[in-house]
């Protein structure tokens, strides 16, 4: 299916909060035909953030909205614990009314919305809930026997852009001529890529089985390179687990360390970043006590510095770690991925 | 309720697949009427396992159980993925006919199954799910503020007895007039104390979250000491998740390792177990990016040892550590209590 999306984020789009928003009109091959931000009606996306370079008209209410031709309405943000913004309601019966499908990766299933359901039922609109899960399995173990190269991002942080540097240095493997295939594991990669699974709503115990199904997937999706996107921090409080789960379960042979240098707290938290080389040394750790994986390299999210500053940060990232550092977006994500990705050699389970 | 247990394990209550049987009869305040394994029939609890010092008779099947006026059929296995085994159901049927309440701890909801719950209605039967967890919020940093010390074990592995030892470390602590509680993260642990959250059941995301609520509700019960039950192992590839959530989400002051001597590899993988150092340096690594907790003891189960090679274990592991150590069944839990528990000081979050 074809989507023409019209993305609501309500005195959000601007901010980090609508990470969905914009992940989708970077990378989705889904035409967002426009927002709705009331506060920012009348411009259009590249007025409010030029580095998306998108002249989707931005929109009061999703009434507003219709005249675009809307198939799906996609909630575009991504608040912390998931929940449906109540304010929203009034927005989704809008676009429910008019046949749109309704396009979501809340914690909240919107199928299972009473009200939601019902409404979807009498005006024939399909829901797609981007993080309902499909039932998996314990861990395994097959992830060990993929051929495939495996690479995992990770992260000092959530929402620093992993998803981002996954899905550009798979681009640069495409370019180099390498069967390469991006694995999503949340919501706006499922959006993009229009496969995956959410692993932070599965169940515990079978985050790495699903997070190992994924990669079993990607196999037969791509022969040579699988570069999955990575989820939370190891030193987040609340979404470590997953990205633990992802660590384990999929197997990767080598990580990708991304970070955002302005950044010093755990979003959401007062609890500082860890420096690169703690970082560094706790992913490298953890792995080294099940399948060993190195970082081979670091990407800095330098959105918010100018180029020198970003240019300052980068050296300093080499400096301290001796790998290599770039930032794929500013600077492009050929640089780094020949840097690292042609090197990056399978390794093996530490069997007993 | 008082309950009167009878419990389902044929063909593996002499087997580690049945620690949920093993871990109500040792610590349950309720009684186990009989056990049903065909293979140990006529036999009764104490010839098959002597340690747990129970003259409970072992019958064939449930029809044969009931003479012996149970109130309560508990499913006593606890199977890697957590399905029910589909030759239990003529045996829970039996069960349900004769009016017992069913309780069970693994994956597989018995309350969703239709054919059971229909049964269950129909014979005015109870069904107890151990597992089905409350929902849960986010991780919010309320545990931060919790005045009671807070003990939580952790294991080179699943099943090592992370249960027992915080079990027994409460009990000592209560025979120190210590206001302590033991916080059940698990099935069994439920079984036993009658309350808790099963957390590897949780949704990822949320696991950190509820694991909190465990030790809020635990500083409503006892104003000391908490003595929180941990669960996997940091370097198990399927579990690790849930240890992370719990380290994360109870906010502990200080951490008791459990091992047993004898196991090499991780259950069910091919992986070795990590020695003390890593294990110790693993896990108080992950700590200190958070809230800084130091592993304070070492509690061994050296259950399949000899008096003298189990001796000789905890000395080995007391050199190469240089911390307390004990087996807290073997030998008692106050001695490793004195050790650990009364010098254990508060910690505070790493604050920015």
């Amino acid at each position: 299916m074809e989507r023409r999306y019209l993305i609501l984020a309500p005195h959000t789009f601007a901010t980090r909060a609508a990470k969905t928003a914009h992940g989708v009109i970077a990378y989705s091959r889904d035409v967002t035909v426009a927002v709705v931000d009331p506060e920012n009606a009348g411009k259009c996306v590249r007025d409010v953030l030029p580095y998306l370079d998108s002249d989707a008209p931005i929109v009061a209410d999703v009434a507003a909205g219709l005249v675009h031709k809307p198939t799906s309405l996609l909630i575009g943000i991504a608040p912390q614990g998931g929940g449906l913004p109540p304010e929203f309601r009034a927005e989704i019966r809008v676009a429910m009314r008019a046949g749109l499908e309704i396009v979501s990766g809340l914690h909240t299933i919107i199928g299972d919305d009473p009200e939601l359901a019902e409404l979807a039922r009498t005006h024939d609109s399909r829901i797609w809930d981007l993080r309902l899960p499909p039932a998996a399995p314990l861990f395994s173990g097959a992830a060990y026997d993929i051929e495939a190269r495996i690479l995992l991002t990770v992260g000092s942080d959530c929402a620093v852009g992993k998803m981002t540097a996954a899905l550009e240095l798979t681009r640069a493997a495409r370019d180099r001529a390498v069967d390469a295939t991006f694995v999503p594991t949340g919501q706006t990669g499922i959006a993009i890529a229009g496969w995956g699974t959410a692993i932070d709503r599965v169940i515990a115990d079978f985050a790495p089985g699903a997070a190992e199904q994924l990669v079993l997937e990607g196999e037969r999706r791509a022969r040579d390179l699988l570069v999955v996107e990575g989820q939370g921090g190891i030193n987040h409080p609340a979404y470590a687990p997953v990205t633990l789960a992802l660590l384990y379960g999929t197997a990767p042979d080598a990580l990708v360390l991304v970070h955002v240098p302005s950044r010093t707290t755990i979003d959401g938290y007062d609890i500082p970043l860890l420096g690169y080389r703690e970082l560094i040394g706790t992913y490298e750790n953890l792995c080294a006590g099940v399948k060993p994986a190195k970082v081979a390299g670091i990407a800095l999210n330098t959105k918010d510095l100018d180029e020198a500053a970003a240019r300052a940060a980068i050296e300093d990232a080499r400096q301290e770690t001796g790998l290599p550092c770039d930032d794929v977006v500013r600077f492009g994500p050929h640089a780094l991925y020949d840097a690292i990705a042609p090197q990056t050699q399978k390794s093996a389970v530490r069997h007993a």
